[in-house]
């Protein structure tokens, strides 16, 4: 099979909504402009100014002592992984993690780790779970050394850990001697659906980071961010992966330029998949998950038909939707979609939905 | 803490039942005396004579095209996830087999494969539960490309995957293109106690090895077959891991022996497995599992103390077993236990087990 | 020690010339103008049209059937070998290269390769010397997989490997059965400087990649070119390594624009050069390598002071030169150096070397 | 190509004198003997006296402080390097080590490092050499932790490194912040050669371990040392490569046996090789090598025929050596060749050898 992205199918009518996923945001002109003017420098001989100030930025605003620019948030995850186990250990985290799923088994392919998946409503789990899943020191158990957490879990719902249970976790995975990392690939939509400042989700975590290429708009860039020690040894991880830039600043000044404009707009993608979950629950067949942030989740399976089969329709009627297992489909709202986009959107899935669903497939 | 094995304590008194492991077996007199009558060669010349009958007598046994000797079974188990799989892949294994809790997380360390846990009743898992776990073929998952189960399952309570079971499994692997791999440390107790060949349960998998340390009382080794193609791949992993022996005939010949001698008396064993539970079942507090070979699993919840508390008991007063879990006793029969040493290891645990146990733990 | 790049010293006079490395040139308004009229789209999804033109465009530039764009020119030769390698295999390519030298260890850390370091002038080795490299194969023994070479060599003084000698060590690696890997991180170079087509020097590897941050001027970027095949296999180790990118045609839109404007430029980057070989032979005590390219090594040894002790002086005088070695400098031209800069650099080399050199350091 | 090995050819005559390699030696029937009357037990237990007894013993002979017992001496050395280095690292050792030419890219394959081939006579190399290669640290450097010498260096010759060569290299390695490793496969040999004791070559090592397989006779077994850190450290690699052993004492009887009995007879094992290498020189056109241990080397070129044809017709005629490389021949003794068997390969070897070499190849 392939693996190399095929260019999507011309033939195709154009799409006039976009909820494949917050990934796929286009940069604003301003944005553009923001890029344009940015002072330059080489990243790797610490003399890229907008680089350094986005770092300083994302340090404060997640609570760590440094930060480090990097151009994906697979590689975020991937060099906390490396920087914070040896050879065999393992990592707990969600079963549905990205980490789990979706970064082509790279813990094990780089870091040499195993991951052990704990179990939990939405993409969670509590202390209790942790504390149950923890193996006794032997010579031969594999050392368990890291808890990995994702905010918002993704396929979860995008559902937020709320800031309590994070604490407990957190406070459960330093009693017993490991560190806890944060996958923040949409942590801000976390923190303003929480209402909270992102630091209070983070600051006690010894690595976290945030995707500027999902809600935030920009077109390439996470920043890790972590205790001073932690970011030193990171950078040798940086550089083998090929993960040190040159003038990156001109990728980093739209990350401060979304920083500035497009955080608390989040709010407005909550509030259109908030719109949209409730249109698609008129839709009879349709189960649809309350969302808590920028994902609406529903199940097809009461309509008779499969996931991608609603997908490729929509997609024949101009609209993008993901699929996530046999029946669920996964919408996303962002900067690029209006309420009119979610309410066409509806319109469609309504649309290509059997009116009546004959049978229910279990 | 500390990883090399401590002496055990030396002023505690002898052990007079020793339930611990079958691992711990000495070898007889008769064993050893054909140890020193082997005909013995360079091994990695392909000369030594006693490894290679061993060799060749286990591949038909299991129904395969070629065997290795190796000086363990974790050995056999990584050498074989090392051959099958390529850096990134994942397992499935129950989520409590061996390679998952106990070789300290090699199938990351060494093969950089991750594993998917799998759940199901004593340490199985059936044909759809295999199939809900399979991802769909995209780029960022990881490749899926090996099944392993475990016969038997120790974790599980020396449970003996049935025939059929291990076909429907062997079958949808097959289909969906994965390899299987068997960890067959204990094949032969389970063989023996389904009254089947061993290779009715082998002969489909891609590898599969037996342990000649445990009921087949041997001092050392192990023996992974599979397809001629597999076990000459296999032989650059035996050299890399220094596996590659020189004169190993001399312990080859101990486990000819074990097969000529040690295999159908399994059957005492596990009769002996089945008057120890019934024993342990009559003691108030205990929650005995029902064995299946030569495994006794026991829960001592119920009478109000813990595995620990209840093994460093019995091993005061002379009787050694294990635990695996907080209330979760084992208790192992083997060729150097017999029917009296089962009757007086009831006895002891009846002595230290709490007459009336007070309350249940939950 | 600290391995996250410290802000340069804001106490020092300011940089006059740069001749540190072709790494640090910054973007010029026109290829900004060039990037922020890219049309844009999702890399992973096949959708940026800027990324697949100059994949299109690179693939056809080197005689290849595919290409990927990364985010930098370490993760090419990291993903080429996790593609091209199995762990243990071993890889022949000169002692001094970047590979070996500068990657942080990444061929075994990444790939788990070993790596033959192979003798010759200048970086370059011509088919006796790999030829006299190759292991009988054997069970114990590496097995060799791949050659690497690099165009232009940088630690062998900008050296540009003839045509003919390319192809001899081909021809060589692929009757041997080995693959053979190009890093053409400064490839365009060769190609100017040797006024041969780049695809005369690439069309028979089995992988090559272009550095565009180097003398082509843009910000970041570098782009792996090979069989389709190849490309689509390493896509896999793109998505895990974290090179996947999402808007990246912002970037590649600069690389589109310096194909266009900034290679044929590359023979000015030449001639200043050898004006500064040439002015920098006349200081007494330095010896100047004959450069080939963009790079001018020299010696310090001779005037008595040290590779380090000359670029702290030169940069107190606001010329930035860098160091290989005790005595070894080296001073780099691109885009945004001129003649006067070359010249201006050569007289402040002169005035911080001692006039007479008392000796000779052996 | 097959990595199984193959079964020797049975239709050629018997064998009268083995030089192929002291790893072909039988147990005798007084090792045996010992092996039989051990005192067994659970190594992993820690339970089991005759390994223990080894491990001190070996402890105490190369004046380190803890020991572990291994099947192989390859998965010592493989050991060794997981337990000092970490992903991405560089060790250094001599370009024609055992580590670097014949244990299938170990280093790369499991401890994820790169190996430093350095160069020097006789595959030793001294503290300047050691000193030239290292590099400066900076970020993008391979770090570089350990070096690794062989003594006695196989390919080197059979090669000793003097007590004091190897005492500057060590202190050179400290100084410099490096670990150092002694591959001791046949270490007896060298300080039976040198007339001192094992620990005046040893003791400031941070690990080093002995062979039982070569010269002092033992089935199978190879003791690694170090300190007790190291040792604890170990234990973890030991048990996930399936090093960790059962009753492994009865395989620890045999190393203590030979301990007793076989060490200071490596001395005549050096009079033969001197015998031999006597002998071989009166050929004509064979070139041999002085021999410090049980290693004779010879080039065959200039009796224009190569190193693989004089084996065979060797062996045809009932005597085994083995190649290394082109023209180079390698005649090891041991224990099971006395001077009456050096005698006959001598003769053996002239009848196979053209009377006059009509040319030499170069």
């Amino acid at each position: 099979m392939a693996y190399a992205p095929v260019r999507p199918d011309r033939s195709l009518p154009p799409v006039r909504v976009n909820l494949f996923s917050d990934t796929q945001t286009r940069p604003s002109a301003a944005m553009k402009a923001a890029m344009m003017q940015a002072e330059l420098g080489d990243e790797q001989a610490g003399d890229d100014p907008t680089v350094m100030a986005l770092c300083e930025r994302m340090a404060a605003l997640t609570g760590q002592q440094a930060a480090m620019f990097l151009p994906s948030g697979t590689m975020c995850n991937q060099i906390a992984i490396l920087t914070h186990t040896r050879p065999g250990d393992e990592i707990l985290a969600h079963e549905s993690a990205h980490i789990v799923a979706s970064e082509g088994g790279g813990p094990g392919a780089l870091a040499r780790a195993v991951v052990l998946g704990l179990h939990g409503e939405r993409g969670m789990f509590d202390a209790a779970t942790l504390k149950a899943a923890l193996r006794e020191k032997r010579r031969n158990a594999p050392p368990q050394t890291l808890v990995a957490v994702e905010q918002t879990s993704n396929a979860g719902g995008g559902s937020v850990w709320p800031v309590d249970l994070l604490a407990e976790v957190l406070t459960t995975a330093h009693d017993c001697g490991l560190r806890i990392h944060m996958d923040g690939a949409r942590l801000m939509n976390a923190a303003v659906a929480a209402g909270v400042e992102a630091r209070a989700m983070t600051a006690g975590c010894d690595s976290v980071w945030l995707d500027f290429t999902k809600g935030l708009g920009a077109p390439l860039g996470a920043v890790l961010c972590g205790s001073a020690d932690f970011i030193d040894a990171a950078w040798r991880w940086k550089q083998r992966l090929g993960g040190s830039l040159r003038q990156a600043g001109i990728c980093a000044a739209a990350c401060l330029y979304a920083l500035d404009h497009n955080v608390d707009r989040l709010a407005e993608d909550h509030a259109n998949a908030r719109r949209l979950a409730a249109g698609l629950a008129q839709v009879p067949g349709l189960r649809v998950e309350t969302p808590e942030t920028n994902l609406v989740f529903f199940d097809t399976a009461g309509a008779g038909l499969t996931a991608d089969a609603l997908a490729e329709q929509a997609r024949s009627r101009g609209v993008l939707v993901s699929t996530m297992g046999a029946h669920r489909v996964r919408a996303c709202t962002h900067i690029d979609v209006d309420a009119a986009g979610v309410d066409l959107a509806v319109q469609v899935v309504a649309e290509v939905t059997p009116a009546g669903a004959p049978f229910t497939i279990c």
